[in-house]
């Protein structure tokens, strides 16, 4: 994790959009990076993908459990979680299997927690029954974004598990209640840029990761300033790239699913 | 903790600002809860604060520890740290003791990377010197919004330790870039509402912490959906909300700083 | 902590009561510290005291549990336990915080034993009914004797506890049978001394820490030796010593209680 | 996992060669699973393969760490170690993610020195310099037959790594002097089988891993007799089994290498 | 533990059984060390045996306990289960102490699956009721073979605890189908040995630990090439010294059990 | 381990020293259980001891390690330290493996502290030059008084040690200074009793551990009313019958070392 350790300075005044900045992928700073999302990627679980943002792989696995966690039992309503992971080797460099230290770092905590609540923004708690739908987002390559990557195919791992349990006919009513995904947008030498890969989030001024429902509306908003301070009108530019790429995102979520 | 286990809608359009909601404390909806920063709080420390925000009451202490993480070590660079916690009965039922379970909660791990990235925001490490700022924030008593009192009292405290160094003889420059506070944000019922209490934060509706510094620029900006997405104008409005109220905290961090 | 390292000797014969040690504080060396007992300092708690003994300040807070330990379910009696800790920055340089760590020390989990014994000692536990009165005693500046600071005080919070669930007709009979509290005293260059504050307790002869009721019975008797064996005529003046002092305790206690 | 529970009787003598057993995969008796080394599977490894065995997938990745462990520390020699997981939706039901657990369990202990062991069998370790192959076999997939599949996939990844270290010139003699792989072999209905998927394996009598090189010889021969004891006749007719086996793999893993 | 570096070579050839290698200790190449199992060894356990093998001492006690883990509860059948110790100062030089270490290693967890799963064979799990037989083997000296004397022992144990349940009438049918028997052969300077002490042991070569029951079936077959890889005679060897060595141990546990 | 629940009471004056109470094991009141030392236990330990009392095995062995902790590096001076364990069918009822829970009680803890600091009062530590005598109490069988039993066990174990490294001329000076042994009493039914075995030490008055060295001076005096509190006559009653009991063990002590 690149540690960023350079001051405040006032906001970077001559850092237009026309900057000269080229992104390392050849992408244009409002472009996407390769999507693909390949379902029923393993044979267990109930909705299974792994997702694919250019070299950024995610294998998301949504498991249906019959049974609620403790705070909801004999409520009428079921559950939305996530857990998330990454191999020790998904990175450049390998990191230390957290299994083996013995706990989930912070970060992992916070990403876990933040795909769950952005999965629960678009369920019908009660009308998915006292059941608990656990989302397992292991990465397998990591290239930048993986929490982002990790809940838009999360969903589509989630819409799958819940077709089958409509098949099945165990459900009433639909409890998905619409889509979400997400995408990081960030800050690089003053140029607002989509979707950034590794050496971009590295590179270290505001960055953002926005998640969003189908229907526009925001589900979370969590910008960081690692660096660099950005003004209002910089996050109002920001918010718009993200709501560009997230439409895109949701477009892909549709066809992976009808194609399942 | 309240868990929001209510499912998506629409974005409720018949909630205005004219909302006929009333806060339980009485305040209007854009009324900073009464804010005190008594300096001096705790001995030992090199910079020691404790802010009340109404209800919450937290001891923010400032370590200058003269040493530096393994990955800064004879980089010439400091390093700004946060830790938090909350004693067992500062809630209005006990908690569990974090040490006697073994671990911190991911929301502990969460609030404290968050303020740890706040503080870094607005100091240039280099001219800290190979030392570290390590930002105790303890909850002493809770109502809602302990994490945006923690990096208000939090700032204070490190600039304590910061003038101290400065009386000392021990820095050659001012590390201290720009003043950085922050403070909380939400809707309920339909109605932006600044510096959430407990009451009113477990209401559930949308809800942001922003981190903003003096020059009116953000550092943090975390909106979460417990329960209701929010709009591109619902979000606005929050952001306009919120960058009044930390200009007042700005102002109250002067004073006690002056008085101390 | 000090680690004594000093071998054992033969008792040193010429360390007399007229020594002319001077105690740091000034204070006569059968004289407390300042004790200010401070009531209701915590708004939730059902009992909260902040507790000073001269620089050490520790915040004891006593929660009314509608539950047993499983060990003493459906007996019909009650239970009375303790958790302790200490601030990070509560003393002079930054200790480790134990959540962070991920377990308590030897030490915090030994006076957490004694301060519930302690308590337990003055209540019958029957008479309490099937509910645990949890005291935390957390200490939010530390200058020697915090857990006796914390005995002292966690008897008063209990007591507030008490007289609220008699105030709220829950209890058929007073469960506490008495007063308890508790001091440290040493010799410090063979000099008896009452109420040790750090600098003295750390110079490192025999220390004992006492735990008496308002009967001048003993619940506690703890004397530790670290570097220097102490005699039986020694031990008989450490034990005048307490006695004196806690009775003065106890009428502090009992003011404290009237006033709140 | 299932729990055999079944006492000891005598050896099933009933059980022949020509018991009328078929496997539910409709496999001859000493026939392996399709078996598929995919090369490059991950980006970031110095050495990478998917192995399939059937429905059992495991990725095997090899990083080559410039320090070994403490204790081989300025000896000139290297190391070779491996680590092993389970996705947690990799089985039939979904099991809890060791990483949330907080440890890793026996089973996974057990497997991960079995893997170490059985690479180190084919390494001259001062060949590899002071540095350390680490392997790290994480199964996506499982039915059966995962540590099997994790060494003889684990081997290819190892041999990858090697390769790009020659390449590098960073060898003067090449560490690795054989091949090694691994097959199970058991009994089910009197019957030998080769390579078990999960059915099979949990149907319950003796069962064994065997680990063998390309020399014919054996690294580790693991029986154990969860339910049914068994002769040496058996465990002989096990072992021809598994040498027929493991001499196939050995070729696959060739053809693997060749391709890659 | 020593670590095995020693690459893999050619089988080697001029190893032959004519070997002038001499045992430390004086011992046959076919001669297990004196044994003695002095039962009622501890006063508390319902089974209780000290086994003396040479050095390698191991106290293991037998506890009958009115419960069986959740995955059996009301199935009507028992449960047999293991742990297993070393004292710290048990070893050559001070090992730590696990308890304080905070988890027990892979090589204790491996030794007590193993030790669970060898006294399973021979039990008739729903002859034993609803209750687990808990089989502590702790080592209070070691010198090699520590967990081969610990299933040599626990099974003493277990018989005697089971004698017990029988005099109090607690048991329709005996559940002991059989004696189980474990020990250690090997390799050293390519001669088969049996019962290795320690330092034949470290000296490096092909390792296995046999199980076997009185009725001549294996049990458990746990061969490991640390250093030196070993061929189908060479195992078909060591099995035919391990059979031998076993018979033995089988006659020593009736000895100790009518003794008792 | 018993819970003593009884609440507080006037001293009860009616249980005097003529009390018609009988010792379970028939003993007078002033006499201890029959002690034995049997020296050279445990055959890699530079010393080590089992100590019987009564029914309470501890086995204590001293390990020398040439190393001291951390804050005592470079400056000349040894340490002296120890741990406690208990196997967990020493107890009437089996205790749970402390490995196996991933932590040390308190208790434990509490235990270990207090044989660490006994020794140390007799030791001159910088006559042992900087290495560390770590002792191991394994309590093999409990019936009461282990942390007693392992005070007086260790000191015999440190005293083995301390030949043998004199006996290597390793040592300039003799570190130890004095002997330390340890005994309980207590209160039961008014009586006080030397020695407690379990039944006397579950019957729950008040009870003390006394650490005393072999001139008669007070290491640890530890008094704990559990369910009755004592009067200063009370004590000094226990105190007296302590002093008898320990100087018989100084004289167990060294017989035992002279005959090892």
């Amino acid at each position: 994790m690149p540690y960023c350790v350079i001051g405040l300075g006032a906001p970077q005044e001559s850092i237009l959009s026309d900057s000269s900045f080229t992104r390392p992928s050849g992408r244009a700073a409002q472009q996407l990076r390769d999507v693909q999302i390949q379902a029923h990627f393993s044979r267990h679980a109930e909705g299974s993908v792994l997702i694919r943002m250019g070299d950024t792989h995610v294998l998301c696995n949504a498991s249906v459990l019959e049974r609620v966690p403790p705070f909801l039992k004999g409520q009428g309503s079921g559950w939305v979680t996530a857990e998330y992971g990454m191999l020790p080797r998904s990175t450049h460099t390998r990191s230390d299997r957290e299994a083996a230290r013995g706990k989930q770092s912070g970060r992992t905590q916070e990403i876990q927690r933040l795909i769950g609540r952005s999965l629960r923004a678009v369920f019908d708690l009660s009308a998915l029954g006292e059941r608990t739908l656990h989302l397992d987002c292991d990465v397998l390559q990591a290239d930048g974004g993986t929490r982002c990557a990790s809940i838009t195919g999360a969903w589509v791992a989630a819409a799958l598990a819940v077709r089958r349990l409509q098949t099945q006919g165990l459900l009433a009513a639909n409890p998905l209640k619409g889509q979400v995904a997400a995408v990081s947008v960030g800050r690089v030498q003053g140029l607002g840029l989509l979707d950034l890969d590794y050496p971009e989030d590295s590179a270290c001024d505001a960055d953002m990761n926005i998640v969003m429902t189908d229907a526009g509306q925001f589900v979370e908003v969590q910008g960081t300033a690692e660096g660099q301070v950005f003004s209002r009108q910089q996050l109002d530019e920001l918010l718009d790239l993200a709501a560009d790429g997230i439409a895109q995102l949701h477009g892909i979520q549709q066809q992976a699913l009808e194609s399942a």
